[in-house]
């Protein structure tokens, strides 16, 4: 639902200008809180993963299990190493964080429609609370600008989540640790069939690099050349 | 120079099979040792990571400092984080390792004809030894396998020590250690333009990937996103 317009002027004549009335949480708010994902994260994430995989039509690529994926994941401070930031959704606002080193990003979103999540079970993370996408991310390091970066490999929205900001706070919560630490870059990689994505990401100033390509040796190549 | 062919049987009735004499060092001998770099071969790798960009025609996008590596490599167990691994030559056997956690790994290669380096003193590194690569690279993480990788974010070899192996030599002691960890990938990238370098990942079993780009947010598009 739009806010209310403001009245006509009560004369023809000229008169200080009509404002509208301050916005605060109408229509439909969504309270959204980016959070660093700990081990009781695992099940949803691995969830999130294969759903991301299946978008990416590389459903056969994944053999991640929820045993992998905590025996991996971690095993260091946060921004050390591979890392995990989880979107959480909820009708009703999120409680005060602890104090600490890393307190949550909340944010308020006001949509004209409800979302209907067909998936608010599954998706539970307690109170009205839904985990609704993750970005997993961790430093890489550019020779050239002699400094480190972020590489993030995964970015990811629940379908009922899309189009309404959170993929945008995501990336932008990587790119604000990025800021905050002094690093040079932030990259990650996009498949060149996803149009919707190239556009959105060359919209936040992003530069999609057209002439590189990825090599990749896994499997059998790996264990043949590296033994 | 090849070694010598085994001489004709000394009768026509059947014999024993001749033996080849065993290959040692003939003909020119290039000693090859790959070792993990340390704050001391900075001033080395600076040097080396700019000729890179010149390669790759970006010499322009270089601000990497002896300053910038100094104060950002090293701080990490070899493996954990940014790791580069030093190619050096010499015409002499290497000194015996000490025995260590993460002993050189030494190669023998023997040349038709000697290698003329034009750069030997400003490579020189004790002895009669010289740098002639390097590769740097990093832990990568694929949500897909639940395992991490190592990334390469640059394998060089300088000019007049190419197409002898020793980039195939940085690139096998990278997935060596990969298997050894029980990682799951070696990924990196390469630019479209260069054919000898991709039919080279080719034949050692790498797929290049041709339907990922890579985006990039750096300078002030990411301040202002991550602001």
């Amino acid at each position: 639902m739009a806010a209310a317009a403001p009245p006509p002027p009560p004369t023809p004549t000229p008169t200080p200008p009509t404002t509208l009335p301050e916005t605060g949480p109408v229509g439909n708010p969504v309270f959204a809180r980016i959070r660093i994902a700990n081990p009781s994260d695992v099940r949803h994430l691995h969830k999130l993963i294969y759903q991301l995989a299946v978008f990416e039509r590389l459903p056969h690529l994944v053999s991640a299990t929820e045993s992998s994926l905590s025996s991996n994941l971690f095993n260091s401070p946060p921004f050390q190493s591979f890392t995990v930031f989880l979107l959480e959704v909820s009708p009703t606002p999120f409680p005060d964080a602890p104090v600490g080193a890393h307190p949550p990003i909340t944010h308020v979103v006001n949509l004209d429609l409800p979302i209907a999540d067909p998936e608010s079970q599954e998706f539970g993370s307690g109170g009205d609370a839904v985990v609704a996408g993750f970005v997993l991310f961790f430093p890489n390091y550019s020779t050239f600008l002699g400094k480190p970066g972020f590489y993030i490999e995964d970015l990811y929205v629940r379908d009922c989540y899309r189009r309404k900001g959170f993929g945008k706070m995501l990336l932008s919560a990587v790119a604000a640790q990025a800021v905050k630490m002094g690093y040079g870059r932030v990259e990650w990689c996009v498949l060149d069939w996803n149009v919707n994505a190239i556009k959105f990401y060359e919209e936040m100033g992003a530069q999609v690099l057209q002439d590189w390509r990825i090599c990749r040796l896994t499997g059998d190549a790996l264990q043949a050349f590296g033994n």
